[in-house]
Formats: structure tokens, C-alpha cells, sequence
């Protein structure tokens, strides 16, 4: 698309600068219709060296108050961002609903540059454009207004730009060898730019190019494409997405009731022994992990007093607490409920050679959320394919996704929580919510056998841990947990 | 004090035993004691490699839930890490309200590595022993418990560890070569070691030495303390503590009722001319300052409506929107508010090279929450030395702070909320709240008064805003901000 890219016409001098006022006074116009409507808004500038981006953004903030948008910029990634899946560093910057980011630089620079340089292969390149799609689609589809700039300016106005900064000795430090390195193969960089562009040019997340010849021409295409975007985007608000069909491969199932639990029991004895054998093999595989530099993800669900807290501890008990971590998964924090369901779980991501355990996971969204109301329907329908999408980023990346759904029965449910309100040093385990949900027992059922159908794709399987007996989920768990992880050492 | 160390006797091995599985059920029994009283507990274990921290921290946490404690370690600081001040990395992982930290590592590494190589100095080595226990004793006074721990083994015995660990292939890669370098030079990191815990043993923040040769003993005296710091603390929490003494130079200033507004005033004609050179030399030096590596800090308070917003508009118009940050402070969020008060503006700070703009700020804590009763009357009259030293901690780093009170008088707020409140698009800068803030104006304007008392120190004074006219306000602030940066400029 750049390669054939039609320069629009500017308007005369006089007209263009009575445009920019009224597109600037627009755009101040939206601070607050934004966060009205709670829309989060990502503007994204790419594009040649010296091009003018960054004058653009001071002028395109000049009219919003500070209390309404950031400007984040990207360099290459330190060696600690290395440790963690490519999309992390940047979703950790999406901004909140009602607010807007502009980025200097987004995924594309870090992508096209290493194709240029090499460190990218062709197969890494597609796999890149494919989460690049993937996550700006599901950031679109929940909310997120996405608009993407590239500047572009000619093979000789860009020397001259170089050349001028550079004889300045308060703009010298800008240019730097990766700018003339543009400049001198700027056919193959255009080659790889625009590639970059049509393979991820989508409705929901667009390119537009913009001649950057002259900066207030340049400025006023980007505020009439952003005015215009936003225009779209708050009409859009009560418009629902598209549920995708999954593509995912998956695995069969049972259904709860299919469960047969009273057979799943083991001896105190037995429990002892293989607990002490198990927990010092996890113990050496955990530092194996660490030395090959693998993620690990352990998912917790399961009916309340099921066991998950006593079945977690087993697992850690056997880790080097340096090497892990647990998180409890509550109800979002204000900053979190802003942002994409997913956020407040990329944020909480291991780096390669850790293991994360999440009491509670990222599946809120299509049981509690879905059956409290506090997403729409859409949104939950939504989000299986969306958390497949996430799963599958993770295990693309290289870790292991372990996911238990922790089973007891009615039965086994009534008879715990009265021991826990009958037992002082138990009672905080306890509330009123969880009664509460007790007593949807039937509507928690039927939305987990849809969730354990739906998301038990073959890269990232539920496991069902049979937990009337808890001795014998935890002494399973163990297993799983060892197995997936050796499996995974052995293969690297 | 680690080579005066008198051990203990351990008990007998029956005798241990017990004791052990008494202590850490007190332990456990602790957990919910310090969720309710919403103790913060900090727990630091240093020591000589292959000590058997790691060990003893995984047998601490182990019958603790995962919901109230985290494991973090520490290694070399990152470049990126580099660019901020010396505590901010330890700073950001502080322990909320009612939860454990168990730090692998804390400060000490860092300090005694530093001196052992030659990196810090003597000068440095003395700022970081009082960044350290200032910092400390903020914390204690803040309601953190802090307990520290140093696991001692003799060289022989350093040197059996190491081995043995090598010889395992699972744990060799955990010995490296500064193991062998503290073992071969085992006496004269012994010197560094003793004389870092000797300036740093404060009962504030006390010091425990563990004869680690033991695992199991090990274990025991760190539970034993631990207890016995967690009783302590939870029966001092409802105690104030000691308001310091003032020992920062403070700058005499005048009170608001003192400062002439009338007169302070500008032609809208010179106001455009200045402002246009102002901004010009402002952005010149922004890039000076990138250059130099010069971090700054601009904290705005001021009364509502005085004109903060567009004070702060034409210091960032000058910028480059990739070296600033303005951070809007409103009441801080859950995870903001269970941490020490000055937690989420050391999350906030600029790194070097950049400039943090704050819309109002810690003074919050002196202002606001002193007269709502947000905090305790003990807890905003100690705040004012907390903030001094904050502050210095900032410009000892290198750090340009700026503090500006923005000056209106009563009448001409009066005018400007009521503007706000006639005029459709400024309706939103105008809620009750600030009609009920203006009627406690007398209230505020001593508390204001006090805190610029107070905090105008030499090395960060405040400089008053006279705002009636807010086109002085905004010349008067940019000249400022360019005499302050060219200062710190010319010193480099």
C-alpha cells in the first residue's frame, strides 16, 4: 500500500490553516465525549526516520488535557522484555477506557527490523502478523478504537531531514547509524514497510499513510483521519462484534455429570509416599525448567471448597520460592476493570524459567462475569475464542499451559462449607457470596461444561481433578504437572 | 555485629522439632491477624552464598496462603533499572496492607557488592547507609514491620556448600564466580558485611544474625524472631510515632495573605511574545537535558480554578512529547492507598533525561487527607519530614524538583466557578466537591501556609504562582523551569 500510495491534495495555505484550527478544536471537542462513553482510544505512529511523528504528536495533544492521554515510545527490547512473549511490552501500555494513548512507535518497528536484520524468520515474521491481527481484533472487539499513521516521506527528502538534523548540534543525537542505514537501502526497507502495512491492514485496526512532506499538511491528515475514526467509533459503542468460529483444534470432554468421583479416593498411606516421591521430582524439574528457560502457567478453577488452596500449596511446597508465584485472582481492581479482560493477566505473566500459578484465572469471564451480568452477553460469547487466542500466544511463545477444573460434588460442596462455618479458625474461607453461588449451583454447571467444551483445545487442555477425595486431586495435579513439564524439557 | 556473633545453643533434636512445628503454627495463626490489623510485613534475608536462604524461605511460606505473601529476589540492576534512583527498584515491590514480602536479597547486595568492586565510593556508600535508614524508618513509621535476617556460615563450611552443589548437575548452575570470589576473599567481605549490618541496625528495622550451619535450627531462630516481630507489631499498632525534628535547611517564605496578586499582571501582547521565546528556549533545552541525563520533577498545587491545567499546557507545549510525563493525581486506588504514602509517586518518577509533570501531588497528604481525616493528625504532622526527605533522596539523585503553588484569591475563585459553572463545555472542571473544598478556605490556607513553612527546603523549594493573572502565572512558571534546568545544565 505504500508502494502505490495516491498523495491526497492539500488545501490552499489559507484554507488548510483554517482547517487544522477547526479539526483541533474537534478533536478537543471528543476529550470529553471519550470519556463519556469510556472509549479507550490507541493512535499509533509509524514510519521513516526523521519524518516528523513525534512534532505531530506534540501537536495533536497540544488541545487534550493531561488528565485524558499518555505518549509512550518503544526502543528495542532489554534483555528482561526478552524473557517474555513478544506482544507483552506493548499491552502493558494500552491505555484505559475513556483515555487516549499515542504511541512512537508500536509492534511494527521491532518486527521490521528484525526482518531487515535477520533475527526474524519467515516463520516467525507470519507468526508475528498473525498475533499482531489476532490482538488488535480482540482489542477492537472489546472496545478499543485502534488507528495507525505512517509518515512517509521520499528516498531524498529524507537525506536532506538527516543531513539537517545532524547539523545541529541540539538535534545531532537524534540521528543515529540505523537512520542512514534507512536511507541508503531505502527500496528494500520500503519492500519490507510495506509489507508490513497490507498484512496488517484491517477494518478494525487501520493504516492510514500519511505525506509527511509538509508537517502541517501531515498534521492535518492525521486529526481528519483521527476525528473521523472517533466520529465511527462512539456510534459504534452499542454495535456488538462478530463471534468468530473457532478454528482451534479440541479435544473431547465430559460433561460434569459424567464425572464419576466416589471411585477417585486414595489411602493415607499411599498419599504420604507418593506426595514425598512426586514433590522431590517436581522439585528437580523446576530447576531443569529453569536452566532451558521455560514459562510454565498453572490455571486453578473449580467449585468453591473444592480444594484448590490446599491443592495449589502441594505444588508450590515442592518449588524454590524464587522461581514462582502465586497469584489470587479477586474481583479487578478499578485500573484493571478500564482495561481489556485480559490486561490484569498479561501483566501477570512469568518470565522464561518461572512458573505462575493463578488460584482463579482469566475464565471469570465466562462464569462469573457471564452469570453476575457484569459483561454483556456478546462480550462472554466472545471470550472463548478470544482465551484460546491467548492460550495459543502463550504456548506459541513456548510455555506450558496447565488448566485444572477441580470437581467435587453438591453433596461434598454443603458438607465443607458447614465445617468451615462451624470451625473458628476456617470461618474467613467462608461468606455470604459463596452461599450465594451455592445456590446457583445449576447455572455454574451449565456454563462450565461450555466453557470446558469450548476451550479444551489440544495446545491447552482442561484437566479435571477428581477432588471429593482430596488427597488423590492433589497426588493427580502432582502428575499432570510433572508429566507437561518433562514433556516440554525433553522437547527443548 | 557479625564478628562478635554469639550462637545460640540449639535444643536438643526431639526438642527442635517440636518447637518448629509450634512455631509455624503460630505462624499460620498470624495470617489472618495481620490481614485484619492490615500490617504490612517485610521480611529480608541476606547472607553469604549458599547460606540456605532460599531453603528456609521456602519452609517459612509454606504453611502461609498464597493470597497473603510474595517472594521476591533481586539481581544486578538492568540498565534501564540504572536510570532511576538507587531505592526505586526496591521501592516498587514493598508489601501492601495486611500481606507478607519476603525479599531473597534486598538493598545490602547491591551496597556491599558495589563497595567490594570499587563501584561505589566511600562518599556514596555513606548516602546509601542514610538513603537506607531514612527509608526504613519512613516505612516503620508508615505501619511496615521490617525485619531483617543474615544467615551466617563459616568459610569451611561456605566452601563444603559450594562443592557439593557443584558436583550436582540440577544445582551446579547456582554456584558462580562471585560465590567463589566471597569464599576465597571470605575475610575482607566479611569486614564489608559487618560494618553494612552495624549502620544499618536500627530497632526501627532490626538486624537478626542466623547461625546457619543447621537447616532446621536456621529455620527456627528466623520463626522465632519472625513471632516475636509480628507480636510486637501487632501490639504497637495503635502507637503514634515520634515527630523528628526538622534538619533540612528550610528558605524563610512568605504566607498567601502576604502575596500582592493585583499588581502581577501582563499585556495579552507581551504575554504572546514571551511565551513564543520562552517555549522556543525551553524545547532547546529539553534536548539539552535528555543529553545530560538530567531527570526533572514539576509538582503543581495550587487552589482550584487558580489555573493549573493551563500553567502545565504551556510548559508541555515546549516539549517533546517523548521525554514528559504529566501525571494527574486524583485519590489514589485500593492498591495505591494499602502502601506507604509516597508509594505511587515513586512508581511515577521520570528517568534520567526525562521530565515527570505532577497535577497536584504527595503535599496531597498535608492538605486534602489531613483536613477530610484521611489520615491520622500523628500521620500528616510527620509527613512534612517525609516529604523532606523524599525530596532530598530526589535531588541528591541528581534530580530538578520544582514545586509551584498556583496563587488565587477568594473572590477571583469565586468568579471562575462560576464561569465554569455558565459556561456548557467547562461544566465538567466544576463539582461540589470544590464548592465544599471552598468553603473550608480558611481551613486550607493554613494548612497551606504550614506546609510551605515547612518544606521550602534550599534544595526544593516552592516557588509562588501569582495567578489572578493567569498570563504572569504561566511566564513567571517557564521562566523558572528554564532557570532551574539551565542551572543543573551547566553544572554537568
Amino acid at each position: 500500500m505504500l508502494k502505490d500510495f495516491v498523495k491526497a491534495v492539500p488545501p490552499e495555505k489559507e484554507e488548510l490553516k483554517e482547517e487544522l484550527k477547526a479539526a483541533r478544536a474537534q478533536l478537543a471537542g471528543y476529550q470529553m465525549k471519550i470519556k463519556d462513553a469510556k472509549l479507550p482510544v490507541m493512535v499509533i505512529f509509524e514510519g521513516w526516520g526523521a519524518a516528523g511523528k513525534g512534532s505531530v504528536i506534540g501537536k495533536a495533544i497540544h488541545d487534550i488535557d493531561p488528565r485524558f492521554f499518555k505518549v509512550k515510545n518503544f526502543s528495542a527490547p532489554t534483555e528482561e522484555e526478552k524473557r517474555y512473549p513478544f506482544l507483552y511490552r506493548y499491552l502493558l501500555e494500552i491505555p484505559e477506557a475513556g483515555k487516549f494513548t499515542f504511541f512512537d512507535t508500536y509492534w511494527m518497528e521491532e518486527v521490521t527490523k528484525g526482518v531487515l536484520s535477520g533475527d526474524i524468520s519467515e516463520k516467525e515474521y507470519k507468526q508475528r502478523i498473525n498475533s499482531i491481527n489476532t490482538t488488535e481484533r480482540s482489542l477492537h472487539d472489546n472496545g478499543y478504537l485502534i488507528l495507525k499513521f505512517f509518515f512517509q516521506i521520499g528516498k531524498k527528502e529524507q537525506k536532506k531531514r538527516l543531513e539537517a538534523l545532524e547539523a545541529d548540534k541540539d538535534t545531532s543525537w537524534r540521528v543515529n547509524e540505523a537512520d542512514h542505514e534507512e536511507n541508503k537501502h531505502y527500496e528494500q526497507f520500503l519492500d519490507v514497510y510495506d509489507r508490513f502495512l497490507e498484512d496488517t491492514n484491517r477494518s478494525v485496526a487501520p493504516w492510514y499513510i500519511i505525506d509527511a512532506k509538509d508537517k502541517k499538511w501531515a498534521e492535518l491528515q492525521v486529526l481528519r483521519f483521527l476525528n473521523q475514526g472517533i466520529d465511527t467509533a462512539l456510534k459504534n459503542q452499542a454495535l456488538a462484534s462478530p463471534i468468530l468460529q473457532n478454528i482451534f483444534p479440541l479435544k473431547q470432554m465430559p460433561k460434569l455429570n459424567e464425572i464419576t468421583l466416589s471411585d477417585k479416593t486414595m489411602t493415607e498411606e499411599d498419599y504420604r509416599v507418593e506426595l514425598e516421591a512426586l514433590q522431590k521430582e517436581l522439585n528437580h524439574l523446576h530447576y531443569e525448567l529453569y536452566r532451558k528457560k521455560i514459562p510454565v502457567i498453572i490455571a486453578y478453577e473449580g467449585w468453591d471448597a473444592a480444594g484448590k488452596g490446599g491443592n495449589i500449596k502441594r505444588i508450590a511446597g515442592a518449588l524454590d520460592p524464587r522461581g514462582y508465584e502465586v497469584h489470587p485472582i479477586a474481583s479487578p481492581e478499578p485500573h484493571e476493570k478500564a482495561r481489556h479482560f485480559l490486561w490484569r493477566f498479561w501483566t501477570r505473566l512469568p518470565k522464561t524459567g518461572h512458573i505462575a500459578i493463578f488460584d482463579r484465572t482469566w475464565y471469570g469471564r465466562v462464569m462469573v462475569e457471564r452469570l453476575e451480568g457484569f459483561c454483556s452477553e456478546n462480550d462472554w460469547q466472545r471470550a472463548y475464542n478470544e482465551i484460546n487466542e491467548f492460550e495459543k500466544e502463550l504456548t506459541d511463545w513456548g510455555a506450558v499451559v496447565i488448566k485444572f477444573w477441580v470437581q467435587i460434588d453438591n453433596k461434598t460442596q454443603l458438607e465443607r462449607f458447614t465445617e468451615r462455618q462451624n470451625t473458628p479458625e476456617k470461618q474467613w474461607k467462608i461468606t455470604d457470596e459463596d452461599w450465594r453461588n451455592r445456590d446457583k449451583w445449576d447455572l455454574y454447571e451449565g456454563a462450565v461444561n461450555e466453557m470446558i467444551q469450548k476451550t479444551s483445545t489440544t495446545f491447552a487442555p482442561w484437566h479435571i481433578l477428581e477432588s471429593n477425595d482430596k488427597k488423590y486431586a492433589r497426588i493427580k495435579a502432582l502428575r499432570i504437572v510433572i508429566r507437561e513439564i518433562r514433556e516440554a524439557c525433553d522437547r527443548k
